[in-house]
């Protein structure tokens, strides 16, 4: 685990001078608006220390060397799918209302709706410009990659919010829903350094096929944490996603698995009123009894071992492929 | 005029395959959504004809023209920029807080927040999806004439939302606003067929200029309109732009070059509370005897001859240079 968070921290560094040059191209309002959302200063410009996991990236970056490239032939995809993440988190903090992101502020919550649009925006076009600014065919293939991998995440997004307004949910759509969310972009994110590395068709595959088990496995663990994760360590408050009712893969799971209890949880979220406290508790076990909590992360499980699957078979240098899973352990067994 | 109406239809027309089959890409929501955006469809989904002026995509295919190519070489680009411009008027409509569009209701007013970012998010990742679809190097040469045009869009709308928290703008300043905001998507818009062709470079930026010009001519009569437009024609609520106080380019050239009626102008701009029927109607008097409305015609007939002139000196067929110039010579006297 020390190994993986290392290499994380490594990964971090290693994109932070090209990322800071690609927001340098954006005018110094929306860049100063990037610098805070992105944890690298508080909201006086002054240097912080506060951002993501940036998973993203250190795959990006394996991905190159999983194609027999140096690192750094990954780091514009790198940048490019930091940007791509970071433009999905300031749009869909402000859809859901979310007034805090890791322990501190969002966005809109301090700068406003439109800065959180805009950002997000200029975040968004960014990224195709630092891939297709690559010399040679790498960075076309790549920035064909991303879009593709855009338009399904914002089909995710998409489905997320109807589902919202939907008691009908399948878990099926929902593992949809997820596959576009988050799938999307951590396929993207595992493919890209070895499509800029002009790697054969056969290794692409392989790793997108491991970064969208890894995506699912992502969300499986992140819908967990949303409902028992321990709020100093997530930086969201207890059973967040349950007092927003939101429908979650161990929540439709129950709804759709779950017998008698699953009926409970289902006329539950139909409530209209704001939950309070304990009624939020009770439902919390009751999804836990009903199966729901270890079918996710049982789920997260045989999709790492699919994705494991999927590296072992493919032609990839050991040390990237040990690094990937390690990668990929992480995700699974992570508390925040 | 009737000749430019005729073509613009011709344009509308032209691209509506490709645009329809571009939009097919997207989810089920999200493409009814567009539709209805675009005017193609009312909210219960039964066709309709409320579409804008499609000023974007007829300058794309004329600019595949001007470089000797036929008109169907910008396609892609004429659907991408009119899918960019789209994407920009769904998150404007929102940020302003503008509930109707071209007599409609906006689609954050009837579909909610989340449809217009989504909505806008997916018609901007759709835009570069079509570019790098296109087979050779002009379409990556496009794309990436695209994706710099969206930033500089992207820049001059972060600075049109601080404008309305200064009360020391200038008119360089508001102008580098309008030229970023209307002039960068008008701009690649009559160069972005001209790439598709793999037109010399001279000849892209003539037209690349000629379109900042016409730009910011379309901005300057847009602002005109936007005060002192007739309702019924414009679909916006007569003096629209006044009541929101909007630092539009007549009223910042009265306020920086109108001496004692500037003055009384830029106190009524920080006045709190919302200015009555007859305050903005002397405003708008006050706007036209400081010369704020000639100021603002005058200036678009000089882009409008600066762009003439660019047309003029580069190596274009006839035929296309004079159906851009006849475009450009509607966009200054256009009524809507």
């Amino acid at each position: 685990m020390t190994a993986v968070l290392d290499s994380l921290a490594q990964g971090r560094q290693a994109i932070m001078p090209a990322m800071r040059a690609a927001l340098d191209r954006l005018d110094p309002a929306t860049r100063s608006i990037s610098h805070y959302h992105l944890g690298w200063t508080d909201l006086d410009g002054n240097p912080a220390s506060a951002g993501g996991k940036a998973v993203r990236p250190a795959l990006a970056l394996l991905s190159a060397e999983a194609a027999g490239a140096p690192p750094e032939t990954g780091l514009p995809g790198a940048v490019a799918v930091e940007l791509v993440h970071n433009f999905s988190l300031l749009h869909d903090d402000l859809m859901d209302g979310d007034t805090e992101r890791r322990h501190r502020p969002t966005v809109w919550a301090v700068k406003g709706a439109a800065s959180a649009i805009l950002t997000g925006d200029a975040m968004l076009s960014l990224a195709q410009e630092v891939l297709l600014d690559v010399d040679g065919p790498g960075g076309v293939a790549a920035a064909r990659l991303l879009t593709e991998a855009t338009g399904e995440l914002i089909r995710g997004q998409v489905l997320d919010v109807q589902f919202e307004s939907r008691d009908d949910v399948s878990l099926d759509e929902c593992l949809d829903m997820a596959a576009g969310k988050t799938g999307a972009l951590l396929s993207a994110s595992s493919a890209i350094g070895a499509v800029l590395a002009g790697a054969p068709q056969r290794t692409v595959d392989a790793l997108a096929g491991f970064g969208a088990d890894i995506g699912l496995a992502f969300q499986l663990v992140d819908d967990v944490l949303g409902i028992w994760g321990e709020p100093s360590v997530t930086g969201k408050s207890v059973y967040s996603d349950l007092r927003a009712r939101k429908k979650s893969l161990p929540v439709t799971y129950t709804v759709t698995h779950g017998g008698a209890l699953g009926r409970e949880l289902s006329e539950w979220l139909a409530r209209p009123e704001t939950p309070g406290e304990e009624s939020v508790r009770g439902v919390a076990e009751k999804i836990d009894q009903a199966g729901g909590r270890k079918w996710a992360l049982d789920e997260a499980y045989r999709r790492m071992a699919a994705g494991r699957l999927k590296l072992e078979e493919a032609d990839i240098p050991g040390r990237a492929r040990e690094e990937l899973l390690s990668l990929a352990q992480f995700i699974v067994t992570r508390e925040a």
